[in-house]
């Protein structure tokens, strides 16, 4: 069986799900592909900090009533160096601009939420394997439903579906070059129910390596801790994690809160790219053309700038005929993602301890953190990088 | 015969006449001893990019006069990557602060002859070979002038006499640790007798490699090429100067003007640091203790940074008998210095090609010129570098 739609979107993350929104706001139908329950992507753990750019983003399209009250609003950021903590103040720094930590998960209930009640089509459990004719002003998502096969015809194809999925692997080698950058460390994460032990983020640099006291709700602490490539969660008992936090993350005065620990992972940290997000009438997003080390918190936020590039292309072709913004999509993208990976790569090797404690290298990462505490420019640089530049 | 004054100086660079000088002005009695003629030192070419902080302290000692005739004050500089260039306007950025550029020969000039109407006493072609009793009050220089072997005590000694001086080498080795990092590039420098090419200096990041446009005086251009370390200059005939140069400075508009080379020489790019620079009575300041790659053009002014703090402390002790001061010269210098190798080091991976055209590094840097057109904080970030920070 064969359905046509205006725009087909493999992915019902935040980036395909902030795509239908908008499409549907201008008046464009879509219909949403998900290989996965919808019980599923609700409740996978992932990034948890949105950018400025973002939170205005949700709330432009109506989305944004359950973030307004629980998400929480961080005007700023400690970074720790050898014990000495400082603040960024974003808002003081930015002219107001601050990040709102909000899970993942959160953003895509309301999302889906959203979507449903606009009457947005959204196949949860309907498996994307094939796309065909990009070349064509008719191309197609071949897909499974029920183990049935089933054909959607569009105008466009949004490629919404993440690094493992099939839509990057759709474009001609021969169109772009991809990049990984392997770092020597990765991050053990756990979540835990613990009151947060302070308020805002805690970014610490000590000789035994990063940690990171992040939070997800006012009960949830969201932790992690540099380790070796190599390493495995059986070497890190629940005591052990405690122990060597509070030791990264001590300051005088500071005590960390301790909980049950309900999830414990180590992610490798790593740089992906490709240069060119889009052939024929496939156009990616977000993770499927690109992934971010975490440590500046830009995954998600990327994602949703790619598509208010992405629907502001639809939109114009759709309504005007006009072709120009589809055919910049990929540069105009890309300068926003080529900055965010280099924010992300500075901010990992700010803060993770890559050579010896002494050695030059540390006392070039040291003079950084000097630096910050002494000159209002370079911590505003750092503090508009994170909460989101306006415009890239 | 042995000879007394309150501060034995070795080395009639920037540092050491900028401590007699210092000293005298507080009543403080030296003597410089210098194992080069006195037509060497003036003669010497080195660096010419003077800080804010560097003119300001020249003026302070009154020894500014031709300074302030010769010198040619920039207000700014360009940064060129891939053919496009961006004026970074440090007066605007700064609040008024600027750069100079001055030769190092031109300076020493000056300082000998302030030194010298001053009644200062400077031992030219005095061979400084060993330092003794330097954990006692009466520190001395053993030295050969006119073949005959002369003992200068002092109360203090300042190590002056640069990298392969004899005063790093009388730290205990086990009081401190040193650190080299050799970078994968080294510069081929020239001096021609050409028209500067532009007002102001072009710092720029090529497919080719980089290079730099700089000068001396209204006639007299001072370039450079990244080349390779094993590169040599008999491989440089004047004509693929000239060319490369062309090339890698080129913009829409640009004419470089050629000329007369007069010298031509292949440095390599270092960074040296040691992480203590006194030892009893003995203090070092300058290429004694580090070395910054050219890049940033703070090898002089780190020279006149050390000996503000040296002279201070040398003051406050024969004022007041106060220690304190003495006891912090190395932590004080050191803050300054390593921001300056931070500064370098960036700088350095800012412009020279380190990894091939379009791959992940190459998007890194580029993605840093793109930010410094869209930031002001950026920008300012590099311009306050770039002109010297007030404090650290």
């Amino acid at each position: 069986m064969t359905e046509t739609t205006q725009v087909a979107i493999i992915g019902a993350g935040p980036a395909g799900l902030t795509l239908a929104l908008l499409l549907h706001q201008a008046g464009i139908e879509s219909i949403i592909l998900e290989n996965r329950t919808r019980a599923y992507v609700e409740s996978r753990v992932r990034a948890g900090l949105l950018e400025q750019n973002t939170v205005d983003l949700f709330h432009e399209l109506s989305v944004a009533d359950r973030l307004k009250q629980e998400g929480l609003l961080h005007k700023g950021v400690y970074f720790s160096f050898d014990g000495q903590r400082q603040r960024i103040p974003f808002d003081e720094l930015t002219g107001g601009r601050c990040i709102t930590i909000y899970g993942q998960q959160e953003v895509v209930k309301d999302l889906i939420a959203a979507c449903l009640s606009r009457g947005i089509d959204i196949r949860f459990e309907s498996e994307a394997f094939l796309l065909e004719g990009l070349e064509t002003h008719a191309p197609s998502v071949i897909y499974v439903e029920n183990n049935v096969q089933q054909q959607l015809s569009a105008q466009f194809i949004a490629g919404c579906d993440g690094f493992h999925g099939i839509s990057r692997k759709a474009l001609p080698n021969k169109l772009y070059s991809s990049f990984i950058k392997e770092y020597p460390f990765s991050w053990l994460g756990i979540l835990a129910n613990a009151k947060p032990s302070s308020e805002e983020l805690i970014y610490s640099y000590t000789e035994r390596g990063f940690a990171l006291h992040s939070l997800r709700s006012e009960s949830v602490s969201r932790l992690y801790l540099q380790v070796e490539n190599n390493d495995s969660v059986e070497n890190w008992p629940d005591d052990r994690i405690w122990e060597e936090l509070s030791k990264r993350l001590h300051t005088d005065g500071f005590v960390l809160n301790t909980g049950t620990i309900f999830e414990k992972t180590i992610t490798p940290m790593r740089s992906f790219m490709i240069d060119h997000m889009q052939y024929g009438r496939l156009f990616l997003a977000g993770d499927a053309a690109h992934i971010v080390p975490p440590t500046g918190g830009k995954g998600l936020n990327l994602a949703v700038a790619d598509i208010r590039w992405m629907a502001d292309a639809f939109i114009d072709f759709f309504q005007h005929n006009r072709e120009e913004k589809l055919n910049n999509y990929s540069t105009n993208a890309l300068r926003r993602i080529w900055r965010a990976q280099d924010f992300s790569n500075f901010m990992t090797y700010l803060f993770h301890k890559q050579a010896a404690h002494g050695s030059f290298e540390y006392h070039l990462q040291k003079s950084k953190f000097d630096y910050i505490r002494l000159s209002k420019a370079y911590a505003t640089s750092i503090a508009e990088n994170y909460v989101g530049l306006k415009e890239v």
